[in-house]
């Protein structure tokens, strides 16, 4: 038997292995997979994020403040700093205590995390009183002499708040105005602060022409954002939420009315009105309008904050200012849809709305194979059935009858004949010139290399016609009829997953038997070239390369957990399938 | 032409409606969907989420401290708030400041949230000072008296920095041992933090036997848990990050090793080296080893934080305490292997490591049909081609020539007949019978109804023979294969997304042409009883029934971005084919 073993050449004879050339299941070219969250991620390194600061007051019942600041910018995949500026004991029904922080201790933390961590954008909201102000400017202005500019400054310019009582004091609001509208970037006041901050700023040439400084009209929301702007915005995004219009006539919700949008109670007729957001860009000098759907509800406490928050976060990765204020709107929009009963009072809006989990972690240098180590760990019984089945153990130790390898191998042969063509069907179901070619490659490759299993098998005293003329097995029509089946209903992870449990269970147990001590090596067992052929460096890449597509495919259609367990019971089912092929063998059924 | 017309009686003749029986796309009836990531929602009302309080100090650097627990809160769907202790100035390389709150404002900030807001759950991290802790541990029995439990409080005792030095005093450590301990569920410490807390406990009768209370083997951490566990804990994670053991001796790192974890120029075969948390069950009696990868990266700044935080958003979302362990330990086990590098000392954890966010927002009362008006949007110059053909204005004002609406009719046979076998594919498809009979149900439906289909050709003097022999248009050919291909090639949510153009096309034109003042209506207009049928309640939920199946497909599958642009694809695709088809008929191509 040895004899005839070691007769044989090169090229290896074993037909599994010329399953998987280099692209087994190749990535469309395009469109390219969408980025992670955070770029700059290589699997080797530990990568630098997307940073947004905020400073701001922390808001304990969570829903405000420096609370909604980093819940959005975590929800946005953006790594969060802060600077506190007061801290506020409050709930759902009120503020009752405001713990103002020294502002040389909000010096110092700017200072902490400007010096060595640094940011891609920051946002401004509560800022407690102008002695703190005064700091923040600064310190902005010491890490930002004039000749660098600060990146991407969001000012809410938090001062009212939703019960009227005023936040800043005169006194703040003029050095909010003197020191800090001047480094602003975007501007986000709303109705009533855009009020009150024209109503202070003494501008000698206003544009702004409404009597008694009151903003009731759109016509009126350009003149306010223009003369914001003069105070030293580039951009102000004037926020017309206090402002419903009717959709039809453009006229804006009467004043009695508009008092009594917070009292659910009361018929509004909602669905006829709408909310203009106005983005006035004074560098290019244009206006835009974002209409915006009238969302009656309460949940909206920490709006602004969110806001801000958002439209920091998308600067932060590199969005362009109209797109990070229209993106921005659209994750408020939606979080307050989503909103959230919390406590007595006011609802929150839920930051986490679009947030979903992956199933599967990310690939890192770690676990660079999440998928295939999540799959492995989930079917381990099954699994370690089939690679310790006593098959295995025949071929390690050379004890096992020829009979049932004879058996084995003609069975194979019958195998890779509708193996090649679950891979015409990979062909036929995929999306690109490039993965039907990698697919068919396949399919000509096992019809190619199908002739040295022949002649290998004729070393075995089998003959051609005696393969062909063998009925194929039940647990071959099983095994691959259920392969077929998968790849016509499923997509092509699911076919992926079908055959990987082949692929990557045959190298395992070619780099198992050939390392173990206990297997015997060499011509003193026939099977010794079987087990090289696996632990080869042919097949390992073989492995590899499947492996690392699988993972890529998992990557790029993040599995939802309902998904997730499709593909397991794949998995799970071909793993099951060869257990059931080794004991066909074994047992020559 | 009228006259021929509303001879015609009922049932409606227009076949399109019949397409769509109750159960288009039904779900399987198991597994049942993921849950969303907080329960109690409904889409009509603001549901209640799940909330955790973190009690802990500021991390302007944002990788520890309450920064570090919002963030996982947030990342896990849980509702965070916060009661802070302390705001420090941080980066990556120094704490350069601390600024304790005034004990009577953290009680203040506690009952805030306590008596208003609630809580699912409670950490505590940093605590500062024993006037602090003893305020906490007095509004906590305030809120809950004996008779009622805290829920979940999970204790991290951090009291060491990295570098060393203790963040607690003397008398803090004994008031929290005093104050806290007798009224903690589950404790975090690490192993330096453990031997300090029972070095200061003076246990009368302490199990911890190790010279000069020196923790340094898996049997010292099991005593000192035990130990722990009689100053109050229900249970201790005693965690063993700072304790690595060799795999195969189960022997830990020499201490000259272990001084050097930290310098990753050091070699030291971390493959062979584990961790070990382990967890004791104080009221069972029982000890869970948790081995753990070690993983040597410098990125680890705010594990501590991270883990408790972790631990009490899963025991706020009702997970076991084991399970809520053994998750939360998973999570940062992941946040580390991917994380970040955000200064110039010390990385951090990626705490949105697993976030990924949805493509569709989720479906609430004020947008019950997310993907659906996604899709119209995304493709709204060709639906509106489609919905505003000319062919559509013809039938409208009743101008459409006969021999076109005849055309029309005759490929609209042909077209069923397509149509019937692309349901066929989608039973052959479906995962379950209840989905399988679906599918079966509609080309049952197509079969019956089409016989008033050619009764209803006859009226306009078309005969069965003239149908039947009439060659399919291209058009025709290329919409119905195309929904096949989809069909064939990808999932039920495809070929749903082949079908919708005209599913929901025929009911929006149904609907505007009813109510359309500029319609001709009644017996004037040929076409009338064509627009009643599409505006018929029949097919209006026919349509309510195909979308809401689409939605709430879409809701479990969660596709990616890139998935997204498929289905976009298919959807623009088939609704491209539509306007062809008006074309078609318009023109009798």
């Amino acid at each position: 038997m040895t004899g005839v073993f070691h007769t044989l050449g090169s090229p290896p004879p074993f037909s599994r292995s010329i399953l998987f050339p280099p692209l087994l299941i190749p990535l469309p070219p395009h469109p390219p997979p969408p980025a992670p969250m955070a770029t700059e991620s290589t699997p080797h390194k530990p990568h630098v994020p997307f940073k947004a600061l905020t400073i701001a007051g922390s808001d304990s019942g969570g829903g405000a403040g420096i609370q909604a600041d980093l819940k959005t910018f975590t929800s946005l995949g953006t790594f969060g700093t802060s600077v506190l500026t007061s801290v506020t004991s409050q709930n759902t029904l009120k503020v009752d205590g405001i713990h103002p922080i020294p502002a040389d201790f909000v010096a110092q933390q700017l200072e902490a995390v400007l010096s060595d961590i640094g940011t891609n954008a920051i946002k401004t909201g509560m800022l407690c009183n102008a002695e703190i102000i005064a700091a923040i400017a600064k310190t902005l202005r010491k890490f930002y002499p004039s000749t660098r500019p600060i990146p991407n400054l969001v000012v809410d310019p938090v001062m009212i708040a939703s019960s009227g009582a005023a936040l800043l004091d005169t006194a703040a609001i003029e050095t909010l105005i003197q020191e800090i509208l001047p480094l602003c970037h975007i501007l986000t006041p709303n109705v009533p602060e855009a009020e009150y901050i024209l109503s202070k700023a003494k501008l000698e040439n206003p544009l702004f022409k409404a009597e008694s400084s009151k903003i009731d009209s759109l016509e009126q929301m350009k003149f306010a954002a223009q003369d914001l702007a003069r105070l030293g915005p580039s951009i102000v995004l004037l926020k017309g939420g206090h402002l419903p219009f009717y959709k039809k006539s453009g006229k804006v919700l009467p004043q009695e009315l508009a008092e009594k949008i917070d009292d659910l109670s009361v018929k509004l007729e909602e669905e006829e009105l709408e909310l203009v957001d106005l983005i006035w860009d004074a560098r290019t000098g244009t206006f835009t309008e974002l209409r915006k759907e009238f969302l009656r509800t309460s949940s909206t406490h920490g709006t602004g904050c969110t806001l801000s928050a958002a439209i920091a976060a998308n600067l932060a990765h590199g969005l362009k200012d109209l797109n990070a204020i229209i993106r921005g709107g659209n994750y408020v929009q939606s979080a307050i849809r989503d909103g959230l009963t919390v406590g007595q009072g006011k609802g929150c809006l839920n930051h986490f709305h679009h947030v979903v989990r992956r199933s599967i972690e990310k690939p890192t240098r770690f676990n660079p194979h999440p998928l295939t180590n999540h799959l492995l760990k989930a079917c381990a019984d099954d699994w370690s059935k089939y690679t310790h089945h006593k098959f295995v153990q025949g071929i390690a130790d050379g004890t096992l009858p020829k009979e049932s390898f004879i058996h084995y191998m003609k069975q194979d042969y019958l195998f890779l004949q509708t193996y090649a063509r679950a891979h015409g069907l990979g062909a036929f179901k995929a999306k690109t010139m490039a993965e039907s070619k990698a697919f068919a490659d396949i399919v000509v490759h096992i019809a190619t290399e199908s002739k040295l299993h022949i002649d290998y098998c004729t070393k075995w005293g089998i003959t051609y016609e005696e393969i062909i003329n063998t009925p194929e097995s039940m647990a071959n029509v099983a095994y691959t009829r259920y392969v077929l089946d998968i790849g016509m209903t499923g997509d092509l992870l699911d076919l992926g997953l079908a055959i990987a449990p082949c692929l990557i269970g045959y190298g395992q147990i070619g780099n198992r038997l050939y390392n173990d001590p206990n297997t015997l090596k060499g011509d003193a067992n026939p099977y010794w070239e079987w087990i090289k052929s696996y632990h080869g460096a042919d097949y390992q890449a073989a492995v590899d390369r499947g492996i690392a597509n699988l993972e890529r495919q998992c990557n790029i259609q993040q599995p939802s957990a309902h998904r997730l367990k499709q593909l397991e019971d794949v998995f799970r089912t071909a793993t099951r399938l060869e257990v059931s092929f080794w004991d066909m063998a074994l047992h020559r059924l």
